[in-house]
């Protein structure tokens, strides 16, 4: 499976992953999953707001259980994040059917469309519409850099973006949906495990901040005369990273956007994205207050009008109690031993559809803790151990 | 003539000019000086290097007086800078007919191409170009963001890219020039005269700052284990100021350009341009190797690995005495004032053929001192005043 997902939307130039939603590159990844689908004589369907799900058994019976994740990257993206839990979904199926056992509930698998947000500036639009947290009108209102809407760019892309929406009859089918993820951080490392349990997702947001100040001459303007936002931008990055180390925290400027970017121009313009989270919601407040303080002084100090919106946010995120400790359970009967409970500063999609449905997650380890880049990575033997843990969490859940 | 010009290249948006060198709003920028030469009754000729010229009189009888600016623009530049001094020579030549002068010198007005740089990074392209001050080999390394070579785009615009290169016949047919040009600082609003004469154009140059990191995931990646070229950066441009106002001299990071420049991704690549001037090359080195040091400094306390890169450089140009003595002298005879004598920050055409001929340079009071950015101007009575005083430079060097 993997050597055909590898040369999809693979840049040449830094071996990483630019696989966006809606891009050719999606349609190929869409391709090899309906043709992954086939091939095992599962029942493929496109859901309206353009998921795929690949289903064994009867999907009207209800309480099924779902697994899968995404197959859409960030720019330049690792092969891992998303990929290795659909491959692994497809895997452990093959392993069950192997093992011989009898499925008493449905399962499908899912690979939900444009989890990243890398192209329209939003994480996991797929399941937020689905389970309502994004609105159809919302949803026409994303736009890319190139200006394309995001109803545009599903329908060049072949799907139909009248249908979106809620579609509350479909996640009243599902008993339980399990995500596998590669680790984004380096606790499996340290703990030295090969796979573990989710617990909670961080609460964590997008702010974008707006340094306005005004263009000039870069040669020939005194300093004194000048209302250049690239000053505020710079002292705003410092401060996210002292107010993050204060309360334990993560915050990053990671993206950036100057007019008009010339060489020898004051900028008009500095437009930064902070990305912030916290292990608890008051963390994270002191964080980003912190920040915007911070932000609100230097730009009075250097005459930039600042404004900040916040584009995003995601509560704390606690997985159901009585699944987690189910899969807890069930990976303890195989191994005799006790899988790792641990927290996430990432958000999945598995995260958007707990407030609707019972959602779990497993980790599997991330040597490096290395994520969203090409050097991201996972030993061939964790993902072996991640796809038997899965099926062991699959058959306990669907074959009982 | 301001008429027929002002909407060319301008943007909706920003309500500045796009006129990019080989775009389509340079080739009307170019069309407007041809019919402004042909209206004229003036000999229109392209040199090898795609500048524009209009002769009054035979350019093989040599000793000629020529005049003219450029006009393209930064990214949202302001509709004086360039568009002024070529305007200016025009309208000059229609107040000399009009005094019914005699011509003893041949007279030209010139359009140089890419002066601004602002699509393959070089500015004054094509006076270096007919200086010899940039080969020709060097010119076809050039490439826009787009990776569009330099010749592939004077191709594209209809010119033959294989004839570029230093053109030392023409230059020796040139006994002066003379550009007028929008003041691009606020010494004569300060002051309080219309128009002043150039004495030295400041060391100028620019500075490529590229600071590898590691791409990470912004939400999972621990603060202790990131190496995030953005802080680098950052303390970078404050350094740069800090520098510069030590100094008395004017450093400025403009441009950026990001890698993966992802909101949700600690970036593996920040690469920022500085354009640094100041008023003696002491003073410069002096800025420069300080944020060196401090950017030399942060990159090794993040894990960075930087390099920095010299893309252009200029030395001081002093104008030639002889010949801006004499600008004096004329304005004075006219006005009984001396006009005032001034340094800029800013590179110019005339400061590129001042180390082949003898230049000299005029500038017109700008009430703001903005450049580079649409809220650029200048008054219509010092505009009036710009053209008298050409007018009487260009009487007084070419009709006695």
């Amino acid at each position: 499976m993997w050597r055909s997902l590898r040369p999809i939307g693979r840049s040449a130039a830094s071996g990483g992953y630019r696989r966006y939603a809606w891009t050719e590159a999606d349609a190929d990844c869409r391709l090899w999953f309906r043709m992954q689908a086939e091939a095992r004589r599962l029942n493929y369907e496109v859901d309206r707001n353009g998921n795929q799900w690949a289903w064994l058994g009867d999907p009207a019976a209800g309480d099924a259980v779902v697994t899968g994740s995404h197959l859409d990257s960030v720019p330049d993206g690792g092969a891992f994040d998303g990929p290795l839990g659909v491959v692994s979904s497809f895997a452990a199926l093959d392993e069950l059917r192997s093992r011989g056992v009898q499925f008493r509930r449905p399962l499908a698998i899912v690979n939900f469309g444009d989890e990243e947000g890398a192209r329209f500036g939003l994480a996991c639009v797929g399941s937020r519409l689905t389970s309502g947290q994004l609105t159809k009108e919302q949803a026409y209102e994303l736009r890319d850099a190139d200006g394309v809407s995001l109803p545009q760019a599903m329908e060049a892309a072949g799907y139909d973006p009248e249908a979106i929406g809620p579609d509350r009859e479909r996640l009243d089918r599902i008993g339980a949906f399990v995500e596998l993820h590669v680790e984004q951080g380096r606790a499996l490392d340290l703990s030295g495990d090969a796979v573990g349990v989710a617990s909670a997702i961080w609460p964590h947001g997008r702010w974008r901040y707006d340094f306005h100040g005004e263009a000039n001459h870069a040669g020939t303007t005194r300093l004194v005369d000048r209302r250049d936002p690239m000053l505020s931008y710079a002292e705003t990055v410092l401060a996210a990273r002292r107010e993050a180390e204060l309360a334990g925290a993560v915050a990053t400027f990671g993206k950036i956007a100057v007019e008009p970017n010339g060489v020898n121009a004051i900028p008009s313009l500095v437009r930064g994205w902070l990305d912030a989270r916290a292990a608890d919601q008051g963390a994270l407040d002191t964080v980003i207050a912190g920040i915007e303080t911070a932000a609100r002084e230097t730009a009075a100090r250097h005459g930039i009008d600042l404004s900040v919106v916040r584009e995003s946010f995601t509560p704390v995120v606690e997985f159901e109690h009585a699944l987690r400790d189910e899969l807890v359970r069930l990976l303890g009967e195989k191994t005799g031993q006790k899988a790792p409970v641990l927290g996430t500063g990432a958000g999945h999609d598995a995260g958007i559809l707990s407030a609707s449905i019972p959602t779990a997650m497993l980790f599997v380890r991330n040597p490096t803790g290395v994520s969203h880049s090409p050097a991201e990575s996972a030993a061939e033997d964790d993902c072996v151990a991640g796809v038997l843990a899965l099926a062991d969490v699959l058959e306990g859940l669907a074959c009982r």
